[in-house]
């Protein structure tokens, strides 16, 4: 969307809105950290952020990664800025081109400072010397695919302080096409107005987008005051001075200096504020709160879909996924960014669509093995395993191997269901509760426009040991409100569901629409998540070197435990799910796996094959065997024959 | 669905089931009635229904007709029969290629009887001798297309006695590819049972479908028997000879003798019973009724869709359909049949579909212009129109030019509601009550698999003067939950639905499958609606002569009222939509509306366009402009100024 139209939003709802820029960082785990804050800071509600032109090299390929990642990945609308330093014609139609790509339509077109070896500013071989002329040659190639913003100084810029023809310069740059003004910062209210009258005056009259510099610590607030030779009015330093040496107390005198700047700069009419927020959420969030610009807890962002919506090129309208990447949203994203066409309305709409390998960026495991050694420590029992998982449904655990993000909220009225199934061994991977017709604005499940209605089947996918599979899926056979699809690392699946087609968990229904279906379960997505759940796994165990016990617990799990997804399919019942699991308790959970100075994997069969003859050891049974045994075990069991021994 | 797969289901049901044979009626009227009975009979559960073939000119034409209707419009499996008699080969491919495009399936291939005029059967010119030779080329043309049927003679046919010799044929002709065997009447179980071992003897082990003939009068048993020269067993005339008389008791007796005969059928593991119905209802009905093999209220025939799907072919995936034809399903049918693609999961899957035109056949107003004005009188006032509707509301009347069929039993809910608005002189064309989560196996609101939840938004169409259109749509407006459709003749359209998009108003929830969104509400569907519905309205008027005052009022009406559809989309609350015509009252409702002696069509532009300049006269208001003076009025009046007038 372009940032213009949402400035039009903004006044034609007469509410304040704001936007978050941000800049390349220059380490990996810097850029990693900042995803994380990018996501989080999604939730405080920006119109869109910006990412500044990391100029040469690198840098300028990180601006292009960011900008992508946050369109496709956290469904950010962004801007970003092109600077003409160092950029030669063919380097910036790279640029136009991945942002185009990446579903960005919004460009802050600058010069940039002069490069760092260098004194005064110079125009690059084959490049251009004025924003204005970058301005022109977007406009010229993509048409108003993009809209253009343009910097304006209030108080001149480091090479000229003349502010008048400053204005004058602008003017040019609106005269090229650039449709909307962002200005640097500043900390004087009165001096910001005045130049926007002058602005006006000269005939500009696209949006002018104040920029905000919150105040983080003293020293970072006088260099940047230094650095743009802003003027800062008497009372900041007079308020600021007597607490510089605790930065706590500077920030917190800094938010109400901030905010009334910004509440003067609303009631003058600037609905939009741009924050520099140095990559840091504290101080910005500080300001917001102070402007009760934050959604709070009891009415949260208003979601347009159960997850986050990706706004990368072709995928805006995309309304259908698969629940099993629920807590791997970049992954399913990069597994599926060469779709032509993404589902919409219904999965079947997509025609044969293959999912991406796994050896793709941001597919595999989060973090260096020593990180996730720290992390999820060195366990050599089911036990170990099994309490990583109880810690991480308590809250007490940031991420596993499958789940990226903390436990939802939404998980909290399963919580004590799934910690008692993880203590008896069976590991919860992920679930959501039935919901039968809550509000759209519910603070928990709502999504969707007001005044709907969403629903969801309870769903829990589950990885079962190979002693528990078969008795598990006799139990749900027998239920008819129950459908499943159980899978082992070499794909044998079965499962009970009726056709080919997708199961909808989570729907809606809202006024004058269509009824709204987000979230599916499905076959062919499920095999393709199967193959990435038991990589995820041995990704973790691979972490361990090939003589560490834990690689071979981990191993073992993933060599022989089964995936399953459960979905209860009548919505009235809450906890229709968790009673299947009743009385059952993986076996020795507390014994360590491994053979000392045995630094071959484990090769069990499981339990249910270990009755075989020698000679068939070496086949692992079908899941289809398994089952049969198991219930003619059963009806043996029934028609007293107790003496009639099973079969493989 | 091919016959033998029908037959194969029952089988692996353990359950008897039952088909039913029809033949082309003599007059227009015959077949008219047929059609209803059709209808009706669907509602036993036939598995298919029999046509027989109806040689010569007229009837053979007819019978593809029947195959056509009942497959598309009445949603029955149909089996086609097809002889030698008479048919060159190009009528033969004229009639099969028929059978396919109407998505017949099935085919019954027979020599046929003698031509009336000759005495012994011979082969047409360019045709086929035997029903061998007919199999023979349907399986060439068709490949599988086709289930063919051959016949089955237990007891010798007319021109052959020698039931051995019979048999031999019958070998002939599946060898030819024949996959079922449909037997001539009989009443003597044993001998059929008798001649089926010899068939099995034989090597032949297609299905065999026993004809039964139900027992209508004493004349008929007789003249039936007599002319298949099948054996009567001595207890059957002993039963029905005393009672010969008595037609009724006659049909009680029969009932009792056939059922009998068809326990012993289905003892005997022959599980499909053809009935020959002669084109009546109450003989099979009741055989079927003692048989217990007829649906009962509570749980009636478990229904696919909330509607009747069409078995057209291409149409067999159909599952989405705007509400407005609900009581107009053939017509529907009838203006869609061009369609290459049906609208499937969604509406928006079908490319701008256009409708087709109104002219073509089965579309129009059903009957005479006498019968029309039998049943709807000569009305005069609105108050008569009203009157109509309210019997039609009650039960009394069992059609309106709307509405072909009686009201259902889904309406009762609302029953007195519609007839309260009705009274008041709103005319309520079509409603739907709000339905928040029935069972699937609802006698009255359920559809679809098993235990799933089905639903609906209340819905109200209604046929509104313009006294009062533009207050019911200032109301309508006010509450977020309500979506509207209003239209007049010249189509003139408002509505307050978000985008373009269809609003679903019935859905279901199943196990293991997406949520299925059968009836919608949308703009390009209503706006054909709306030109069906005002040209049925004239369709009436022209019953009466162009001096008839009959035809002034409805005239009248279709000029100048309009059309508007109603959705409450909060489907939790019951009785949404009614509370709005609260207080309203169509004014002079018993005031003749012709004016004696004035043959020309009043040309009133309603009330609120009567407060004009005479200059302005002959333009009708715009529905914008109305609402906007009745907005303006009412905030005139909020604010005290009594004395502004409402300007058009």
């Amino acid at each position: 969307m372009h940032v213009s139209e949402m400035l039009a939003q903004s006044r034609a709802e007469g509410k304040p809105t704001f936007s978050f820029e941000f800049f390349p960082p220059k380490t990996a785990q810097g850029v990693q950290n900042l995803y994380d804050r990018m996501d989080r800071m999604h939730g405080f509600g920006p119109k869109f952020i910006d990412v500044t032109w990391g100029a040469g090299g690198r840098l300028s390929h990180l601006t292009s990664e960011m900008i992508k990642v946050a369109q496709s990945v956290y469904g950010l609308e962004t801007c970003m800025h092109l600077t003409c330093t160092d950029m030669e014609k063919s380097k910036l139609d790279e640029a136009l081109k991945e942002a185009y790509q990446a579903g960005c339509t919004n460009i802050l077109a600058l010069r940039g400072d002069p490069p760092r070896e260098q004194e005064k500013w110079e125009a690059t071989k084959g490049g251009f010397r004025y924003a204005k002329d970058l301005v022109k040659y977007i406009r010229d190639r993509y048409g108003n695919h993009f809209d253009i913003g343009v910097a304006g100084y209030s108080e001149g810029c480091d090479d000229n302080k003349n502010v008048d023809q400053l204005v004058d310069h602008l003017k040019e740059k609106v005269d090229a096409g650039a449709t909307f003004i962002v200005t640097q910062m500043f900390y004087d209210t009165d001096i910001f107005l005045d130049w926007v009258k002058k602005v006006r005056a000269k005939g500009i009259d696209i949006p002018i987008i104040p920029g905000i510099m919150p105040i983080h610590t003293y020293a970072a607030f006088l260099r940047r005051a230094n650095w743009t030779k802003c003027h800062i009015p008497p009372h900041w330093t007079e308020a600021l001075e007597p607490v510089k040496n605790d930065d706590a107390e500077v920030r917190e005198v800094g938010k109400g200096l901030v905010a009334d700047m910004c509440r003067k700069l609303i009631d003058a009419g600037i609905l939009h504020l741009h924050f520099y927020t140095m990559n840091l959420a504290q101080a910005t969030r500080m300001v917001l709160e102070e402007l009760e610009l934050l959604p709070d807890v009891e009415s949260p962002l208003q979601k347009p879909l159960p997850w986050r919506p990706s706004l990368g090129l072709n995928r805006r309208d995309e309304n259908v996924r698969p629940i099993f990447w629920r807590n791997r949203n970049r992954s399913y994203v990069a597994r599926t960014q060469d779709w032509d066409e993404f589902p919409n309305g219904r999965w079947g709409d997509a025609r044969s669509p293959a999912f991406g390998e796994l050896d793709a960026y941001g597919i595999g495991l989060k973090g260096t093995n020593e990180q996730n050694i720290k992390l999820w420590g060195s366990p050599v029992s089911i036990k170990d395993i099994s309490d990583l998982f109880v810690r991480y449904m308590e809250g007490k655990l940031n991420s596993l191997p499958w789940s990226e993000a903390p436990i939802t909220k939404e998980a909290e009225s399963l919580q004590q269901d799934l910690i008692d199934l993880n203590r008896r061994g069976f590991l919860t991977i992920n679930s959501q509760p039935a919901v039968n017709g809550a509000k759209s604005s519910h603070p928990v499940y709502g999504w969707g426009p007001r005044n709907g209605y969403v629903y969801q089947k309870a769903y829990l996918e589950i990885f079962v040991s190979p002693e528990h599979i078969a008795e598990v899926i006799t139990r749900i056979e027998r239920d008819p409100d129950l459908t499943y699809y159980a899978v082992n690392k070499e794909g044998d699946l079965k499962t009970n569901a009726p056709g080919d087609g997708p199961n909808a968990v989570t729907w809606g229904v809202f006024p004058g629409k269509e009824i709204v279906q987000p979230t599916i379960v499905e076959t062919v997505s499920f095999l393709a998540w199967k193959d990435e759940f038991y990589t995820l796994g041995q990704e973790w165990a691979n972490c361990y070197s090939s003589i560490n016990p834990s690689r071979y617990v981990i191993e073992d799990l993933m060599d022989t435990w089964y995936l399953i997804n459960i979905v209860h399919n009548d919505f009235h019942v809450e906890h229709g799910i968790f009673p299947l699991f009743e009385g059952l308790q993986v076996a020795n959970m507390e014994k360590p796996l491994h053979r000392t100075g045995t630094p071959t994997p484990i090769a069990t069969n499981g339990d249910a094959a270990s009755n075989g003859d020698s000679g068939v050891k070496d086949r692992k049974p079908k899941l289809d065997e398994l089952v049969d045994a198991a219930k003619s075990a059963a009806s043996a069991v029934t028609n007293g024959l107790n003496s009639l021994k099973v079969s493989n």
